[in-house]
């Protein structure tokens, strides 16, 4: 369904490289976009001791962070100048243990709308023996446009 | 349902502590387990500048891992000495945004099983003015004992 | 929070029951709602053989469909009268199999919104030994307003 | 990742057919399935009124239905001839109003396991344009031996 995406913001590259000098917990996690595309972003975290849990796999929190990024800003890349996007929901499912030096996440429009988009992101690692799909994660991003009332009743 | 929770590892308190030692990501993000209960555990992150994204709001992946987090080890309260959980699945619904000075996941397990619990966590975020619910959780926790081939094929 | 609860539609029974009249599905498994209050909604089915997959448990679909229907009419219950939802999507966890007499299910809104509503259900069944839970699901529902541009591009 | 696919039990088709028999919850909405492959299963129902809601869309609970069945048997073609497998959890997102003439899911194994195969079906409405993506779904489904004690504490 990819073919039918459009953005509606010409300059989405460099909304999102803007948002992200402040992404925070991004920079802390070493995390950082290679590929953004109309409807399909590319994120990448190089793996380092801290991304492990107690028994050396990437820790899962670490693995729907990705996700979540990927898939968000897949979604974000589609939306209005003044608009972005936030993750209602997301669902992670977690196939294989994560082992290697990089994990890649591979997020993508499936379902765009004008309120909400329906995303998806795979999470690879990539180790001395090649790429493994290790997770995929399905989620519905919420567009709000901060100019109107807020998404949620606070 | 919690009154029919049993666990197979009386020292499930130290059997986690020693799991602890070795859990590089929540040290990196600042995650403490404050209760450990069985079949109920709490987790605690301080929250600074690191866990935000790029309004100034608490990050998903963070919200993901506290329930992460919190949901797995009140599945590891109940398994026994030599075995451990791992998350085949986890959803997250993101209620409102997160906004404070401490993110706090009380974990529970809902329904326990020889080879999968199913378990939740509610994040909460604590500020100024109390305390929030800003997500909930739902989870399939598998039950790993390493001594067996493994949950999956590699 | 089900005390911050407020409808839109003060005539939310009425709305709902006329709606019923055209529920096909729910009239052909035999499903009907025996408690509509604002944000909570119960919903029921006198188990019989059609409701049955190959062991002579409920069938999977059976539960999904009478946990849509609990969580999004519980839903329904707020929005206003020229607005309905819709379910942007729904998970299920099996707990355990399904077995008894009658299957109920409770909904509830768990966190209202202007635009979408987060909502859960919980099913039972009820058989000689009494009630036991069987299944929750938690679910995003879409506020649809018919006389604004549809949810999503067709 | 379908090339890696292996089925323990090569009459699995047999196997399958006669299951159906007894699926009365299938046979109730006119469910059929009309492919088995090694980990792909199809299944369609034919759309009549009894299938709708209350606005003429197919009902999310019969998208819900079709998808678990697709995905549960894309699972079964893998599973020894003692075993069968149950839905552990389910998640649906439906991307678009359902509205046609036949309601289709391909269900795949998307990462099989001794204890637990991760499985998907997309889910398409075919009308008199063509055929329409509406639904995907992603589950969980557990491995049961019923000679060994059930997955679940009862």
């Amino acid at each position: 369904m990819a073919a039918a995406l459009r953005t509606a913001n010409p300059d989405f590259r460099e909304t999102i490289l803007r948002h992200l000098e402040r992404q925070e917990f991004m920079k802390h996690i070493g995390c950082v976009l290679t590929s953004i595309e109309v409807g399909r972003v590319t994120a990448e975290i190089p793996l380092e001791r801290e991304h492990q849990q107690q028994i050396g796999l990437v820790h899962g929190g670490v693995i729907a962070t990705i996700a979540d990024v990927a898939a968000g800003f897949a979604g974000f890349t589609l939306v209005g100048p003044q608009e972005h996007t936030v993750t209602a929901e997301i669902k992670i499912s977690y196939f294989s243990p994560g082992r290697g030096h990089t994990l890649v996440a591979e997020g993508r429009v499936v379902k765009p709308g004008r309120r909400m988009h329906f995303c998806e992101a795979d999470v690879f690692v990539v180790g001395d023996t090649g790429r493994k799909l290790i997770a995929r994660a399905t989620t519905t991003m919420a567009v709000i446009d901060p100019r109107k009332k807020g998404l949620v009743q606070s």
